[in-house]
């Protein structure tokens, strides 16, 4: 058995991006203990620095142990019991799937569509129903490149309980969840934050944990049996489950890069990139998919010129440059390209190459 | 801020395990997208793998995207649907714990009560009900040390579908989904696989997925959805969750490690490992909980002497050699140490080590 060459990408879809050399440096460090006193610490510093990039004082903040999608799965189980109601803003996939996922947890969905590619509307999404359990929205939708004001949601939710799906935007751009009355947050490691997949920043108030259902549906998402374990103190800690060692010293690494550097610096460093990205994108005759004003810097999305096949040109920019770009997602799969410069990646140069290499390929 | 020094412990506990230095060194590969070709290639290779450690023939054979724990409600949310009646045996905190996740997904629980240390009785298992959906045990009850017959069991099972935790023997001890009639298995990384935790081998028959929950309460561990992506063919590859990359290749190095030494030849090193370290903890004048005839290799539970103090033991062995033992679990917190040698550590240097650290601080 011969090994094979390594295989090294740029990741430039819609995640994971590539991660942070100290990210991918901590994976490599010899394995802890999850009951381990050094890792209990790293565990403590981990949840804190998630509460910076959070923008949040909720005690309750810490690293779920299973993707981003688990974690609109625990958003919802903890806090919306069968005859809820469930107000749910739809402006793309990651909404499709909220609608799903609440289902599931028997809610009585009430989904407010929006056309893909364009903002929520808050007064809305907030006059759907005179008094939901929960209203549910995405900040930044990773099928779409659509930035939503969550802010406004806020301001509007009433006693309903706001859900957020950060996905994409957590590390990236402005996020404020205090500020911005979020009851409910989850996020992913493996877009901005530029860690590997495989954990769900989440984030629940003290007033949502008061109101949450006390036996959910799900044992390995249930927040009441976590809260012993994480944030408990070291002398309190209670056995639930073996965490995901490996990365959570990761993603600590992680979250110390980012706050290194500063997080409203790491938030202009997207700004950047994707402006150079959107920018480049237009003066090479493309057209952006996403709404003027509402485009993420992290994720940009653009339309395949017509005649061009949409998955050949991505096969060719994997064979030729080793550089992955994303399908579109839904009913835009073929007519759409995703291209995130996120974490890591959200540099000029990175930039640069992308535009050079979709050049090449597309006027061959 | 300066960087502390790193901390090396010997994972000597009940898991996670010290990983396979070739696990360690595939974290650190390059990153890549989880839908490329090269990691798809790497997933098909990794889900074979795991049909060999598991022993079974089963199409759907899959790391699930979440922890051992996860796996277990996998198990049950996919195949059972209120009001249908699962028969557990208990003798340890597992058992306990398939109780309360199969009473989440809605099942009339049949508990069979044995005492802990001591392996099921399939006979009484079996004729606890006259006609259950499902029948649960675990195999190698990580809270007491024990081996329980599976392969009884599955003899005795009738129409029930036959759901077994190889969170602790999976690639340690004998394991033979098919040949037992194991329908549903789920397992961890962290013990004998020695692989970081993370991830939950599962297989599932194609009888058992035919039977299946439709529409379970659980999107995320859907397995008629992650079928879509896992196994499907590299045409057929649906979007289901970003799956946690990194992890993944680690498994995938992790198994090849193991079987390139040989599956068999692997189960004879856990074997000699236990035998010497159980031998040599009874001529240190210690008494082992597990009963005789049922004691798993791969971990080993011994009373602690009374009079000594467990917590102390254990920290002194922390603090003197950086090496981790476990306490006991549930009302053995402080009477039983949980000894684990497992994957990369089930070697002879190991357990003379943990002996020899044993002696010195007993008789400090």
């Amino acid at each position: 058995m011969t090994t094979p060459p390594v295989v090294e990408r740029h990741l430039f879809g819609p995640g994971p991006s590539n991660p942070y050399a100290e990210a991918t440096a901590a994976l490599g460090l010899p394995l802890l203990g999850h009951l381990d006193p050094e890792f209990l610490r790293i565990m403590d510093e981990t949840c804190a620095d998630l509460r910076t990039v959070w923008g949040t004082a909720n005690p309750r903040t810490l690293p779920l142990s299973a993707t981003g999608s688990a974690g609109m799965e625990a958003a919802f189980v903890n806090t919306v019991r069968p005859g809820d109601v469930a107000v749910v803003a739809v402006n793309g996939l990651f909404g499709e799937r909220m609608c799903e996922v609440a289902g599931r947890a028997g809610a009585e969905v009430v989904r407010v569509d929006h056309e893909w590619g364009r903002p929520i509307d808050p007064d809305r999404v907030a006059a759907a129903h005179p008094s939901p359990t929960v209203i549910a929205a995405v900040h930044a939708e990773t099928s779409t490149g659509v930035r939503s004001d969550i802010a406004a949601l806020g301001r509007l939710k009433g006693d309903a309980l706001l859900l957020t799906d950060a996905v994409t935007s957590i590390g990236g751009i402005e996020l404020r969840a205090d500020d911005w009355g979020i009851d409910v947050g989850y996020a992913g490691t493996q877009k901005c934050l530029g860690v590997a997949p495989g954990l769900a920043p989440f984030t629940i108030s003290d007033h949502a944990f008061a109101r949450r259902v006390p036996r959910p549906q799900s044992w390995y998402l249930d927040l009441g049996l976590l809260g012993g374990y994480v944030g408990g103190g070291a002398g309190g800690r209670t056995y639930h489950h073996t965490a995901p060692v490996a990365m959570v010293v990761s993603l600590h690494a992680g979250l110390r890069r980012i706050l290194s550097e500063g997080l409203e610096a790491v938030w202009a460093r997207h700004a950047e990139a994707g402006r150079l990205l959107q920018d480049g994108l237009q003066e090479l005759g493309l057209e952006l998919f996403a709404e003027e004003g509402y485009r993420l810097p992290e994720l940009t999305t653009v339309k395949v010129p017509d005649g061009v096949d949409s998955a050949a040109v991505r096969a060719e920019l994997l064979h030729r440059y080793d550089l992955e770009i994303g399908a579109g997602a839904g009913a835009y799969a073929g007519s759409v390209w995703r291209i995130g410069l996120m974490g890591r990646n959200a540099r000029p140069d990175a930039a640069l190459l992308v535009l050079a290499a979709l050049r090449d390929v597309l006027h061959r």
